[in-house]
């Protein structure tokens, strides 16, 4: 009998399960659920008002839209129920909630329920900025070792920022949780009964490290005397591999599910890593870029290096015997979004539908016509902060260069390119810190829907740019990782189950050219705003944040 | 017998002409026409492409517009022909053309009508930046005593640098013209069949002193042996008082525009400096901001200082007796006209037709609910080059500080307080080079129309701002001279006709407290990209020329 596996691909806004042919990886059937709260980023659903710089979201949302995606892609695949022989997750991260001993987060207990800090602080939360900036302080003042695996500065999206800011803010909440939980570990916890956190998330958010564990106590005890404990206290679970069985699914979940009780549970896996598997990275030197609403760059590595302003390395992080590196930039789809969803002037709208197009689209066949350069602007893209390779989520957006003919096309074209020199920073990062970078692979949304803009980031790169046919990398990745928990060798499963490429972008000498003397004065502007040449974003947000 | 004079302003899109009584400046009537062309930016009548940064106008529109303007007011002024003592004109500047020595400009000619060259260069076309960066140079080597008169720095939209303009790129229009005329001296050949120029567009737009005369020959020579004898060959009409009777109105204009031949002409008058006398300034310590599509900063002093960044102090320029001074920033209203109109989306239109209010007032009401600095915005309002205090046209605009949650009224709040740290730099311009300053009025479209940004100019300066109650100071300016060149001393013709203020903002304590931080950070930004810290602006404006 063919056998199958369920890949869950938990999302900014929804998630998506595929049901996949163990035996070559094809999806039979898939379906994604919107989460019913969405992002709450101005206030909780009772109205309680949140700050600026918040991304909240709602836990039961997460198995509601689980339930509903896995039945839907189930119905789709013709699958029968018995032949499902293993179910994976993946996860935004840190995506981090606080719970009670028994799996319950706090904020649907009743008398949290009006509680900001009770509920998930998406990745994009960046509330934590302060805390972070001082974890910085004092794991430079203290000599940090581990903090070099990490790009020698800590995001305040991580796990540890958002948990020592729920203890500023609300020692209360920080009191009452038994466990600081990753949501894809969470759901996993639901789904198998067993507490437990995956050395993928754990490594890569908490700063956990294969025969280290998490930073030490003296370093909790120097950021404050209430933290000094937070590693047994709040981050007790055990710690699994990543690429291993998490359990068995339980019998009440197996009815939810409408699955058979008992099956291969993997260990839940942060998005983008399981997207490397998805996509069949196996080597070093091979890069991911999955781009979409944010960009995550991936890739791996036969030796540890230290790479400035990555997120981190991790040690079997993503597959066995490799190091798995992570980099990332905080908004590139987001970012195109803001400008074509906000700023598109009527007569833009009007004549997308009269062509039967998006605005994205217009924008884009209009920006097409332009020549690298000729719209003689330039953009920092830091709209939601800088992640690699500047950590900081206190930078902010820049834009120069415009003329009172500047058109919204002309910035729509200047915002892509911003990303893409972007993405040039981090691999020219890598390159530097000593981290081999020879194939340049993408997906994500952004990759798959906008030929523009891929054709840019090999020009802008001067590298090939192959696009993975899957759209569901992460949800292949997890369900390869469910095959791998139900009892196959891991790389056998890639092998067998990755998706191919579908597509090849070649960089053109003349536009590279073009974008060569681009991308010197991005770095130069880079260097001024965001190493402390001039420090006016921080000034601006300080000034807005008393106003 | 109640008498009447004409005056009429000759704006950058329409005429518009006043009927005022003598005895105390009284509109009693007026009219206004659009030029048939327009501003000519992309292509010429004949579809003949234009570069960018050009700006043409059709001198044959302002002969029409003023007949219809001037017959148009005076039918609504119900004010008898003969009842008219006087007609006086201003105009934008530097706005220049070609001509032959009957007057005949050379577009007018069938074999010239397909030449760029041969058209008006407007005030804001930007195509001579080359030619006055290397007129700025080759000044400065050679140590020329008059640039210090000029703010130090000369400006693209001088009429020099545009006649060095079409020497070097059209040479046989060059050959062609007897006469290198300012728009406004023009009209006055036309109306009195006197070939003349004012010493007030002569002095601030083609540096001639009083008692100097223009640039040395020497100078012309140094840039470019075929313009040494310029100025006797171009630039030959002789120069009159800016205060004076230019001459009688001819028979056939009479005809034209139903006025009785032989009534006095004024000399033309630059249109800012016009506003002066019509807004009644007649001491120092005064300042006027005329602040429309772009603005003018003008005061008047006793002594001559050399002020950076200004366009101009000119003996005489402005009223006899007095050293004018003028300074400006190149736009204003157009900025925020740009967002408004570029950048509204459908839902901002949509709601703004549903209140019945345009999407500049939309977009202010929005504006207003936000407190000094919290949109975490700042720009460098150079959308259009800048002009003092930088005399550059080669800048560019720039916005940092958005994020994605950024809003279309942010970003018009941010663009109309970066005007004001604008005109506040013009003002401490003025102080530091000694020059005093008590008292800050204003007229012009933005100044009557927008309370919001006259508040946070207000705001910004830490001054009263004191609106003008005429619109039409530059019109009613005209008037007065009208009235003085019919025979009345000026100073007496001010006293009787200027407009009172109408309305005054007073700063708030808060707002300044902020605005005074915000400030700072402008005047960084304004030395890193305007004074050689970063010229990113210039490069990449290079970039976009080869593309």
């Amino acid at each position: 009998m063919k056998t199958c596996v369920i890949g869950v691909d938990f999302g900014t806004l929804s998630a998506r399960a595929v049901v996949c042919d163990t035996e070559n990886g094809r999806v039979l059937g898939e379906a994604e659920r919107a989460y019913a709260h969405g992002v709450m980023d101005t206030a909780l659903p009772d109205g309680t008002r949140l700050p600026p710089d918040w991304a909240l979201q709602h836990p039961a949302d997460y198995l509601s839209a689980l339930e509903s995606a896995v039945r839907g892609a189930l119905e789709k695949s013709g699958a029968a129920q018995d032949a499902v022989v293993g179910i994976g997750v993946d996860f935004t991260a840190s995506t981090v909630l606080p719970v009670r001993r028994d799996g319950t987060p706090l904020c649907m207990l009743e008398r949290y329920a009006h509680e900001p800090h009770a509920y998930v602080k998406l990745w994009k939360h960046h509330g934590a900025q302060a805390e972070a900036e001082r974890m910085n302080e004092v794991a430079l003042a203290r000599g940090e070792a581990w903090l070099a695996d990490f790009g020698g500065r800590i995001s305040c999206e991580m796990a540890l920022p958002k948990l020592y800011q729920v203890l500023r803010e609300a020692p209360d909440i920080y009191a009452a949780m038994d466990d600081w939980m990753e949501a894809g570990d969470w759901v996993i916890w639901q789904l198998t009964g067993e507490r437990q956190r995956s050395r993928c998330a754990a490594g890569y958010k908490s700063f956990y490290r294969k025969g280290e564990g998490y930073p030490p106590k003296a370093y909790f005890a120097a950021l404050d005397a209430r933290l000094e404990h937070a590693a047994e206290e709040k981050l007790s679970a055990p710690v699994i591999p990543a690429v291993s069985r998490a359990g068995a699914l339980t019998q009440e979940m197996a009815v939810r599910l409408g699955l058979c009780p008992g099956i291969a549970v993997a260990a839940a896996m942060v998005d983008a890593h399981a997207g490397v598997i998805g996509a069949g990275l196996s080597r070093s030197g091979q890069m991911l870029g999955i781009i979409g609403t944010s960009a995550c760059y991936m890739t791996l590595g036969d030796t540890k290096r230290h790479v400035p302003g990555i997120f981190g390395v991790v040690e079997d992080g993503i597959l066995p015997g490799c190091f798995g590196y992570e980099a990332g930039q905080s908004c590139v789809g987001d970012l195109f979004g803001w400008l074509a969803e906000g700023f598109a002037p009527e007569r833009y709208k009007a004549e997308a539908e009269k062509k039967g197009i998006s605005v994205h689209q217009l924008m884009t066949e209009l920006a097409q016509r332009q020549r690298p350069g000729e719209h003689g602007l330039l953009a920092l893209d830091w709209w939601n902060g800088c992640r690699s390779p500047l950590m900081d989520g206190g930078l902010s957006g820049l834009l120069l260069g415009m003329t009172l003919r500047t058109k919204p096309e002309e910035i729509y074209r200047a915002l892509i390119e911003s990303t893409a020199y972007g993405a040039r920073m981090i691999v020219e990062g890598y390159r530097a810190g000593g981290v081999p970078m020879d194939a340049f692979y993408v997906t994500g949304g952004i990759a798959k829907k906008n030929a523009m803009a891929m054709q840019i980031y090999a020009d802008v790169l001067g590298m090939d740019v192959q696009v993975i046919k899957s759209s569901q990398c992460g949800a292949l990745g997890a369900a390869i990782l469910a095959s791998a928990a139900a009892g196959r060798e891991i790389r056998e499963a890639i092998a067998a189950m990755a998706s191919p490429v579908e597509r090849v972008y070649h960089p053109q000498a003349d536009a590279h050219a073009v974008y060569d003397q681009l991308y010197a004065e991005y770095e130069k502007l880079l260097a001024l705003f965001g190493r402390g040449g001039n420090d006016v974003m921080k000034r601006l947000r300080a000034i807005s944040a008393r106003a």
